[in-house]
């Protein structure tokens, strides 16, 4: 079922189109697109509040810039549904996110429209930067260059290192600052505050109160004191406004506040700010969700809320016919509280994903002990071992594809250091339908090389929680602990706290001929290949490793001396990854089996269901199981 | 030789030793600690300018606080010299950076006032943050924590990230902004701009003018006119300069600017801040070189001089008897220019390292080509892939170790969009004296498991103008190029640009039984055994695979075919390095060679010098010889 749009929408076929239409008559576009994307999203799914509450502004720059000849990179993408409707879209837009349809962040090889590829934050600024500065170099004086920026994607350092490298060039570039103090979950830190103070004026008006004062005690120089100061106040007012603005500071012209929903004053300023060259900043104070009242209410829950009933806003839930296994992100925030209130030293951080990743739990039954920082991966982990040099044990939890941010913090911060930091890596492996940007596909790779990190991954509820509760003992150093979005197996989850022993699998089966080698979740497929074998007396073996590093040596070496053909299995990429941890030890033992490495392969898996890229990637229940019965028709051959 | 310490400096082990002085004795202490310095380094080596610029803010800072109790962290830690030897390290202060001796950074391991490890830029903030976290929530209310900062580092994203968020906490944090407005270049951007305008009360002064401009209209108010304003203008100017300063803006208290060199004033300034609780900022300036003419006056050069005579101020060069190989920045630096004159779309993108890499040869002879964005790793990569998107090709170097703070925008900003930026990095493989922070261990390991990526290394300095040259050719897409720190091997190095086919290697020696696989300038090591080993009628076979990725599987093929004894030699981490995809190729085609891979062992190598570090690891020529004898002997064992 195709999503009908209004008619003058369903005109709208570029911005060409939406560019032959009268200025009045953009109301009605802003309406008919808002109602589109409440159409598609309640009935397809797809992230909401965001896009709805840039429904103006995404008008706006296309009725006003000369896109795709100007270019408009919007930061992490989550708001450019109306940008995709527009730029002729429309009628693909249901596949929004689903397996082959189209991309749920701006992609360059989607649309000449998507400038550049977004999805982590921050990046805008950058490379909008980069673009202008290639007009500049190619004498394109007319080009215009555009980087839409939300306020929590401004915390990240990434886009102050832009502006103050913009700051200082003669470039083209214009930054709309897109306010609405959410990131997911409500925005934090001192740039918000300050966001709020000039929003409202309180800088201003705590220098003009401060005048008054003056001037109370300065009543003898005759009746036209408060005149003539009034006077000077209003004058230096302007001057006071700009001098104090913290962009201005950075040496970008500052233009603002201005409300991102009045699409025609937002038409007329755009119009404006085309002729003033340099580096500007127009902030454009929105509201996320804008239009759809429960979304304006929760903008946590609206953010990417599922499916829901347009009319009565009730989001749509499956119920289970029986107990269903809880979400690993679930496990991690109810066993955090449980580990801390055991534990006083244990403390917990994010980055700005409370919600997406449950540390909201621990956030509200122990506030003092648990802290998001702001899309600040980088501080997040530095923070951590700050932490940790006062003998606190900080679980820092970090989505797999964002620690990418904060490598060289936990490299040089943490491991060089051996401080006890437990990184929890949320939305390991493929993540699904947020595409190539958000999966976690190489941080067993980028983790295990780093020495004194021990890098791990739970198989099931259970096995997390006990890694937690090992990687929270003394003296354990960095530890890594990596599990996938969604769920797990184990309705009932709430097991004992047990200690692992460091560097140790588990014989899941032993076997014959053929031993399957798991790590983490993904090891519950090669449950079900065995089960299903076994009916056919097949019989292979099945060690959960658990630990890519350090990798269980004792196992691996009974593992070696027992069977010729070896399959490993992870969701993780194949270069460097746990499977070549199992190369590494045959190499250094001199052991000569056949290995076969399931995972991950040498190329960027695009979205759909995690089984379908699963499929994709071969290393789906039916990929293990025909490289099982492969194998074992296989001679050994030694070449 | 040991230094003569003066007579005060002499009897202080401690800061106890230091507190017991009388406060108006600072001034000769600072006299002879920057006397023990200049003496020290003009001997022995070391950092030298910026350590020379914090004299008497490290004097005062250890008079005033009760270290190491009070927790002082210093960022990058080139200035902590003067710590270092009033913290107990004098007498061993001549082994700074020598092997087995002190770091030339503050190193927990090393003494209990080093509170964190340092050698990044920009961590300072963080770390401190975490440690004032820590006694707020322990209760150590009267315990101060002090981050020490340059204005250099402070443009790097990851302390603005840190500011903003403790501008929202209640921490104990003494944040203390060292400007010298010097990186190891001079410091580049809007803020260093910023941080001069408010120096020298340029914003104050604009505002002033404005109201006095005003004025000139309502004289009309009568006579007093002037006098109110003026009263007026006075009162108003410490809230102005409160209220519009940036890091008030963050929610920061500012104080200052302080003359750094002021040893009383800083006393007294300091003594007074430890009684203000909350977050606070202490702006500091300095002259990097303080009280050594020459430095202050080229202080990029005097940064790390090398010996020199104290006296003369003459930098010893030692006079080759022949002309000697370049080393690979210059080659880097000089083929850069040669490159951009053939090609205009070449850009050349340096993070705050113009000197260090030598793109200041560009800089200087392209202005508008080279850019210097400051040190913002992340943003110089970003920037470099909105530059690429618009059919440029640049050239970021980035040195290997820092490369980590940019891995993500090198996955999602240029990978995944397959964009042309080439990644030179520069001091890949062990750095030398510089020692963990700086080794350039990882990048083979983190850099080939990214999809696109090309990653190669040089084993000379016409194989680096080659890959350059080859880098540059139309949509190669991402492209690595890894080079170490120093001299190459041919002092003829100006050879004619030839296009290397990608993901081919080079046979250096055909031979026999075993055969060396080599990446990067290490193959160099290779050469001299197997000319040893030739007078032996031992020859092993050579091979310089030059690509870690795409490696040359048809030589590789080549390779498995003909020996069953295989060594891996790499100046990088053996876990998921060079040897690893060696490795993976064997598996994956089912070839069963024995196969001995030297390289990083899975530790943090301190500092030394490069060939100390490399015998360390077990890959200095001796060892590649003790290998090849060793598997010569060993019969071929399938187990």
């Amino acid at each position: 079922m195709t999503i009908e749009p209004g008619p003058l929408l369903a005109n709208i076929n570029s911005p060409d189109d939406l560019k032959k239409l009268s200025q009045d008559q953009l109301v009605q576009v802003c309406q008919e697109l808002r109602q589109f994307i409440i159409d598609n999203v309640s009935i397809y799914g797809g992230h909401f509040g965001a896009s709805l509450g840039v429904v103006e502004l995404t008008v706006a720059l296309h009725y006003i810039f000369n896109t795709p000849s100007d270019q408009l990179v919007w930061d992490v993408g989550h708001q450019a549904y109306g940008h995709k409707i527009l730029t002729g879209r429309r009628d693909v837009f249901h596949t929004n996110r689903k397996y082959k349809g189209l991309s749920g962040f701006p992609k360059r090889k989607e649309s000449e429209y998507d400038t550049f590829g977004v999805g982590h934050s921050s990046t805008s600024i950058s490379a909008a930067l980069g673009m202008a500065v290639a007009s500049q170099y190619k004498g394109e004086t007319e080009k215009q260059h555009i980087a839409v920026i939300g306020d929590g994607s401004m915390t990240a350092g990434m886009a102050f290192e832009a502006l103050n490298h913009a700051g200082v060039t003669n470039s083209n570039l214009l930054v709309i600052l897109n306010d609405n103090c959410m990131s997911i979950d409500p925005n934090v830190g001192a740039l918000k505050e300050y966001l709020t103070d000039i929003t409202t004026s309180r800088t201003y008006n705590k220098v003009r109160d401060e005048i008054w004062n003056i001037l109370g005690k300065i009543s003898k120089f005759g009746p036209n004191a408060q005149q003539i100061a009034s006077k000077v106040e209003s004058g230096i007012k302007a001057t006071l406004l700009k001098q104090s603005n913290l962009f201005e500071s950075l040496k970008f012209r500052y233009f603002g506040p201005v409300d991102g929903h009045d699409i025609n004053h937002l038409v007329s300023v755009l119009n404006d700010l085309k002729n003033i060259p340099g580096p500007k900043l127009l902030h454009c104070v929105t509201v996320k969700g804008k239009g759809y009242a429960l979304a304006e209410k929760d903008q946590t829950k609206w953010h990417s809320p599922g499916l829901f009933d347009k009319i009565t806003g009730e989001i749509y839930k499956t119920v289970p016919e029986k107990p269903e296994p809880p979400k690993y992100q679930d496990v991690f925030g109810h066993t955090m509280v449980e580990l801390a209130e055991q534990n006083d030293k244990i403390m917990g951080i994010t980055p700005a994903m409370p919600s997406g990743c449950s540390l909201n739990i621990m956030m509200k039954a122990m506030p003092d002990r648990a802290f998001d920082v702001g899309i600040a991966e980088q501080h997040a982990v530095t923070f951590s071992a700050g932490l940790a040099t006062q003998g606190l044990v900080p679980f820092c939890n970090i989505y797999s594809s964002f620690m990418q941010r904060a490598y060289d913090q936990v490299m040089h911060d943490v491991c060089l250091q051996n401080l006890n930091v437990v990184f929890c890596l949320d939305r390991a492996g493929l993540a699904g339908a947020d595409g190539p940007t958000h999966h976690g596909a190489f941080d067993i790779a980028y983790m295990r090389c780093l020495p004194n990190m021990i890098v791990s991954a739970p198989m099931n509820e259970s096995e997390l929680r006990n890694l937690m509760f090992t990687a929270s003992q003394p003296d354990m150093g960095p530890f890594t602990i990596r599990y996938p979005r969604g769920e797990g197996v184990m309705p009932e989850w709430r097991t004992p706290l047990k200690r692992i022993t460091v560097g140790t699998g588990r014989v899941i089966q032993e076997g014959e001929e053929v031993a399957i080698l798991t790590i983490g979740h993904i090891g519950n497929y090669a449950v079900d290949v065995c089960t299903k074998l076994q009916k056919e007396g097949i019989r292979p073996g099945h060690y959960d490793m658990r630990f890519a590093k350090p990798i269980d040596e004792k196992m691996l070496h009974e593992i070696f001396r027992e069977y010729d053909k070896i399959i490993t299995v992870e969701d993780g990429c194949l270069q460097g990854g746990f499977g070549s941890a199992v190369l590494e030890f045959m190499a250094d033992h001199n052991y000569h089996a056949q290995v076969k490495r399931l995972g991950i392969p040498d190329k960027y898996i695009e979205h759909g269901s995690q089984l379908q890229l699963h499929k994709e990637c071969g290393f789906a229940p039916e990929d293990i199981e025909r490289t099982v019965r492969e194998m074992i028709l296989q001679p050994v051959t030694v070449r």
